[in-house]
């Protein structure tokens, strides 16, 4: 059977050239930024594979499969094809290793006291014996706790990495299991039976918020998760604690952040994510000290081309079998 | 037997307390910043814990040793005590943890292109989807290869963070035993039997150069490693290699480095030691673009403290039972 797959990403020639190789037989069209697919094509491609552009229902009547260039599909709740029953693949599973060593990162960023040391540098100041002493000596990663708001694939990664830091790690996942099981593409180093972190279902939030000494935020964007993480919800972080938030805006309330880094109660934070992106020039968090602001980079993966076409290649050939995707989205969980 | 402790840092009058409880007996002097210790009290000392004042050998007839409060000592090589037979103790193995952190701290950031990020924040500027995939997608640090010079106490450190970040590890060492076998303070968390390490000697600088993505360099400053990495061993580093200072200035020839670094050979450096400290305000590392500059921060230990006093509990103890000081300097090998 052939089938017809149609890709709207800039991805480069050599990429395509070795999808053909590995799927013989693809009728392969690929269409850059900007152009849209030909209404021709559309009407017998069976799998889009696409970021943000997505056509309506009556445009792709054979569509059987679209595989996104995201981790997160909240940009395709509320179109008519979430409202569909064509299967949704997300890219999940490809950012576990750069996104975990953002989050470490984030962490000894904040730790080592770096937001400081960066305004210290605008200044061309170099700090006296004692006053580096009191200000920049870090704070002890060892024996901290870090919580994992959504453990899943990234936050076992990132539990894996902690944990070579000395760092207990709490993790807060659904309790229900998914509807649906689906298989996932993984390309985390982490190993379930190394894992000793305590995981705590959501209904127990407070009880994980009140022993961060860190607080990672990496849980899709859902109904369930917007606003999550709102001002009573930070109030209950020891003092001092850091925020890192690598997941989607909405989900923690910015100007809640915003005032409990200003008053001293959280120590630090790390953005990648934001409610307005791009981030607005006039927004505080450019200029804010103590926060580490990062433009949405911490899901950009080195071996992303590489991993995307195993993806790719594994979800054309589980379609062409009749088989269930890799990372097929539930609809009921909504991500 | 009373010993004579006389200590010039620093150090809240808790931590002398504690010392006092621990030691029974011990007839203690402190003295602040800036006063020096009475002749009376000097002619009588055992222990002169100090970091950068040092008397005449003269003025301590009874001197048995010194309890350094830094892990280097080339600050007193040269001097009338490095010449007189009394024993030296630096504060090495406080170092470990938190060296490590920075190290591998410094080379996510260089991976994860935060100085270019950094810049883009202080224009406000959040970049398009293309030029966000083309500049700020992270250098893999899986399977790259870090070379540690120097690879003691910290240098292990490093090595079991730079592990389970998927790194391979290169480290060189002196080829011959220290010549005293002194027993050494480590507060690091590697164990020797679980380091897979490949050990190299000195003579084989130039193979661990070639095959070093990542350097750190993190080698005491002896007159065996003063200018050690030159031009000629920068040379040698693969194209877009980081470079990470964590030892002294003097080691790496700065003059050659900002020449790679601008001619692009060399990707990126993290430099926390300058061959002038404080930084001068005209030296152009404070501005240099991929280039993160920390104020000598790197040693600085959350767990200073509580780790100092069990180092200086311990020494006294061997002091007063005539045993060989923790952490003894071997005025041969220069550290």
């Amino acid at each position: 059977m052939t089938l017809t797959y149609v890709c709207t990403l800039d991805l480069p020639t050599e990429w395509f050239d070795a999808l053909a190789r590995r799927v013989p037989g693809l009728d392969l069209h690929r269409f850059g930024s900007g152009t849209e697919p030909s209404a021709e094509v559309l009407e017998r491609t069976d799998l889009l594979h696409t970021s943000s552009w997505l056509p309506d229902a009556a445009q792709v009547p054979n569509l059987r499969a679209i595989q996104l260039d995201t981790s997160g599909v909240d940009h395709v709740r509320g179109t008519a094809l979430w409202d569909t029953e064509i299967p949704i693949a997300t890219l999940g599973g490809i950012a576990p290793v750069p996104m975990a060593e953002y989050a470490m990162m984030s962490m000894l960023e904040l730790a080592h006291r770096m937001p400081l040391i960066e305004r210290l540098r605008a200044t061309r100041t170099w700090p006296g014996d004692a006053e580096r002493l009191a200000t920049l000596t870090p704070r002890s990663l060892v024996g901290a706790t870090v919580g994992i708001i959504g453990y899943g694939r990234i936050g076992r990664e990132i539990s894996r990495l902690a944990g070579a830091f000395g760092m207990r790690v709490l993790g807060l996942k659904r309790t229900a299991a998914r509807s649906d099981g689906t298989a996932k593409f993984d390309t985390g180093r982490s190993s379930a039976d190394a894992d000793t972190t305590e995981i705590f279902p959501m209904e127990r939030l407070h009880e994980v918020l009140a022993q961060s000494d860190v607080l990672v935020v990496v849980v899709p964007l859902t109904e369930l998760t917007r606003g999550m993480i709102g001002d009573a919800e930070l109030a209950l972080l020891p003092p001092g604690a850091f925020v890192v938030n690598i997941a989607r805006g909405g989900i923690v309330d910015e100007d809640a952040l915003l005032g409990r880094l200003r008053s001293g109660e959280i120590g630090g934070a790390a953005l990648d994510v934001f409610d307005d992106e791009p981030l607005p020039p006039d927004s505080p968090w450019w200029s804010e000290p103590g926060v580490l602001v990062t433009p949405h980079v911490a899901g950009l993966a080195p071996e992303y081309q590489s991993q995307t076409l195993d993806l790719v290649v594994e979800n054309l050939n589980r379609l062409a079998d009749g088989r269930p995707l890799l990372n097929e989205v539930d609809r009921v969980s909504g991500y």
